[in-house]
């Protein structure tokens, strides 16, 4: 029978082209070999853990109750970071204490959080966490062992500077927080602060060197190469070209301004095929 | 007990850099946790379909009945083009119908065919069908779902426009139409249609600055850094150089053109241990 | 129940562009779909039997007894190089016999070794022994059939021109075998030899552009770009920048030297965090 409790997800910023997520992977298996390993990425930039914490939101609403989400990307190994377990949502995170779950959570605080014990066989590295540290607790997670089993409670996780967007009456002022693949620009504007600021007007986005009006519904509602905005995949305003990329079109780079104007209220119909 | 029909393999352009294979994985999982999903590769070029349909015509044969092959590649998300599941050989095919089953199918038409539904549940992004649309219907192919269930049968596939390469008694014009990893070259000229054509003569190969002749088993048949031509394993015929890349040797490009001629009858036996 | 018996890992240069992996994984799981496929990496350099032996080396102890280890890298292909099966501390390894499990074995010999048979079917192409010759063999070997059955016996395996470090009184002389993903150079020092000859005394290292003092037990020991020396996770002198890339601050590349002199007893306590 499939155990539901036994999905495992690893993000990491260690590359694929050598042998440390092996490890890891192999340390859980050998705790236990009925677990499921699911790779989301192992290409987050070194030590970038805004990235980290962007693909964690990217991912987590599509997995089920029970699944664990290893994540290390861990600029301070070593350090005095905490290394720690979240139970958040029906799922469960494990990593270094710096920052990753800020985006996930937003102001939310996790339902239970504890501060990993290090191992007792003397078998923790001083440089490789991951795999001495967190892939044990996250295999045991995942086979069932209680989160308090794993570690001591504490009070309060670090969070980002990560500031929310800016916004008034006149508009939302955000930035890029990620550009991804096909060099879509995501920003910190979520749909909800922007239809709740919006009210039925007109609006212009400022992104880089272009100046674009009104809101899309898909890539190919506007001509090929042809920039637009829209709310992506993950509910956040986008700035993207039909086939294209929209970093190189408009030169824009992560943490670039993104500022959206209001104006007058909408037309009845709008000429473009936006709203 | 394993299920056979439980396999899906995953063939995009997503990169492995961010959440989006993730949310697939995550999505398909819902609603199986017992899928044993394959991925084949993330790293197709943006938007190339045709890459994406010589990956497909590599690696379906070795794959067992029952496979659901899920291809997301697709220039045409949210336009009018057809989201579609597809039988061929016993084994499922989902995706965008763009192209991608054109160089896995080439002449023959699929046992069934049906236009995916669109999910009832107002799920469907309009920018990310992979997760919304593709992804929920391989998991219910891989589940057991009948394909009619899945949507409505249609009649015709689109083709690339992948033109057949061009023969007479003279010899063949072909080109690339992938370069691989390593820089070897293949071209779109079958073994069979040249076994065809040759009738026991020598023959000699124009691509990009070389003039090759003969045909050899292996790349070790020639010294090392010297260029040969030979049928690669997915039997289609590919310039290649010895432990190097054909494709900085000889300044080949995807697309380049080859041409096959052939001359004199072979003699009794090659001098150089080619064919 | 699970098969501790069916995990196997792969390790290979063939990228993640294209369906050469994704042909030998359908491969094997038509053989036995309960297989555990576990991708350590594909993305070793072509040819660099080098970088895939310390792969192995990094990844091994990590995994259960009676894990198969399928390694190609493999620029001899299709020429007179043994296919080989190996047994070694519980573990199996197939691929190529050229070097690859040098770093591994180290000066020991399998407790069991023999050469592949070609396949009855005459499947095997001449250029894919990845797919054709050891996938099929990893996979039989991780289902049960005993090594003898997989091929001949044979005597002695190929070993890489892999020279030991040179040491004496004075110090010791390595050089830089793997650099990774963060730019940490990893040298062929182990720490047995290094306690061995140290005897209590101050050292200096000299790699690139650097003199660095003292070995440090993890990154975060000195300021935020500094060099330091320290033994990595796989118990190899490594030299490395907190923060930062060792090979670009210092200007060390692969195969660098990297000398250790040893100086004066070590006072009762050191001034700076390193011992």
């Amino acid at each position: 029978m499939s155990n539901r409790n036994s999905t495992i997800t690893l993000t990491t910023d260690f590359g694929n082209s050598e042998g440390y997520v092996g490890a890891m992977k192999g340390t859980m298996l050998s705790i236990n070999p009925d677990l499921l390993l699911i790779d989301i990425t192992h290409e987050v930039n070194a030590f970038d853990v805004a990235a980290a914490a962007f693909v964690l939101r990217q991912i987590t609403k599509y997995f089920s109750a029970g699944t664990v989400h290893l994540v290390v990307v861990d600029p301070g190994v070593g350090s005095a970071r905490r290394a720690v377990a979240l139970r958040h949502s029906d799922q469960y995170f494990v990593g270094p204490d710096n920052g990753l779950f800020t985006l996930l959570l937003e102001t939310e605080t996790p339902d239970q959080m504890v501060e990993l014990k290090a191992p007792d066989d003397s078998t923790l590295s001083a440089t490789f966490h991951g795999r001495d540290l967190f892939s044990p607790a996250a295999a045991r997670l995942a086979s069932g062992t209680p989160l308090e089993e794993l570690g001591t409670p504490f009070a309060k996780l670090k969070h980002l500077q990560w500031a929310l967007p800016i916004d008034d009456e006149e508009g939302i002022r955000g930035w890029v927080v990620y550009i991804d693949h096909f060099g879509n620009c995501i920003t910190n504007i979520s749909r909800s602060l922007f239809e709740k600021r919006r009210t039925g007007r007109k609006i212009k986005g400022y992104a880089g060197s272009g100046i674009i009006r009104g809101i899309h519904n898909t890539y190919s509602d506007v001509p090929v190469n042809e920039p637009l905005m829209l709310f992506g995949s993950s509910d956040l305003l986008e700035i993207a070209v039909n086939q294209g990329s929209a970093a190189e079109l408009l030169y824009v780079q992560r943490g670039a301004p993104v500022n959206i104007v209001f104006g007058n209220p909408l037309d009845s119909s709008s000429t473009d095929g936006s709203i």
